[in-house]
């Protein structure tokens, strides 16, 4: 195979927490209760042949991720401010340069309750399962320990 | 499918720049230039289905990783120090939280030219060919411009 030239560098740039040639996007287009995230692909959709996606997620002061389950899995790298995330039937802290790892059909949620923007790498297969909303099984779990109860954010019941 | 419990945070250790449950490996057992280098897997070998690892690299000063090409593809997230990498027909300077994507069979090498450690995630697919020493029509292309030539450390013709 001859080798290629489509290598490429993206600068961070400090003073916005962005990175050059990198655009963007709408956290999601469709429906669950989530606000304040923008959501950057930095690997991925670019022709690229590797089997996984880096992506950049901001949360703002105040906002959350949908609460959601999947079989591809996440892993979270926090790199701005710090932030929450309620996992099965645990919540982690997350500050600089944590790593979460969460497993296959977790219930999850990451939350920024704190005053600073909450910005986090996530890498997910390229290939991967549509998010689905929470069962009723899965917020009785959260509901029956005292550490995840009340911690998760947005679940109507029948929505 | 069931939601299972084998999530995990791997709480970072500013102090030594370590992660918990996460040990130190050797770089590279085989041969090859390269020398001061510690390797990290912190997510990868733990039954996890993602197609991808999370590896962190750190290079001490003067240090330099394999000259190298593969098929499979870097992304490499500069997160401690700063350092140099030479792909392909560039070099480039990576600094805190600079996103830099090595494509596949692009000659490169990372090296530590600074008086502090330079440490990088680097994130590759779970199925990946072992790398390869550069052909002599890569060293040529190498030594084709000023940008290249004499950045490249340890090729040895024949070797």
């Amino acid at each position: 195979m001859k080798p290629e030239t489509k290598s490429r560098l993206h600068k961070f740039q400090p003073g916005n927490h962005t990175w050059s040639e990198v655009t963007k996007e709408a956290y999601k287009d469709g429906e669950g209760h989530w606000c304040g995230i923008d959501r950057n692909t930095i690997i991925g959709g670019r022709g690229e042949a590797a089997n996984f996606h880096l992506r950049y997620f901001e949360i703002a002061p105040g906002g959350n991720s949908s609460l959601e389950k999947h079989v591809h899995e996440h892993t979270v790298i926090c790199v701005r401010g710090r932030g929450r995330a309620v996992v099965f039937d645990k919540v982690y802290d997350l500050e600089n340069l944590d790593v979460l790892y969460i497993a296959p059909d977790a219930p999850h949620q990451l939350i920024n309750p704190y005053n600073e923007p909450f910005g986090f790498f996530c890498i997910v297969d390229k290939e991967r399962d549509r998010p689905r909303k929470l069962e009723k099984e899965d917020i009785e779990r959260l509901d029956a320990t005292s550490e995840t109860k009340g911690k998760y954010i947005g679940y109507v019941e029948g929505d």
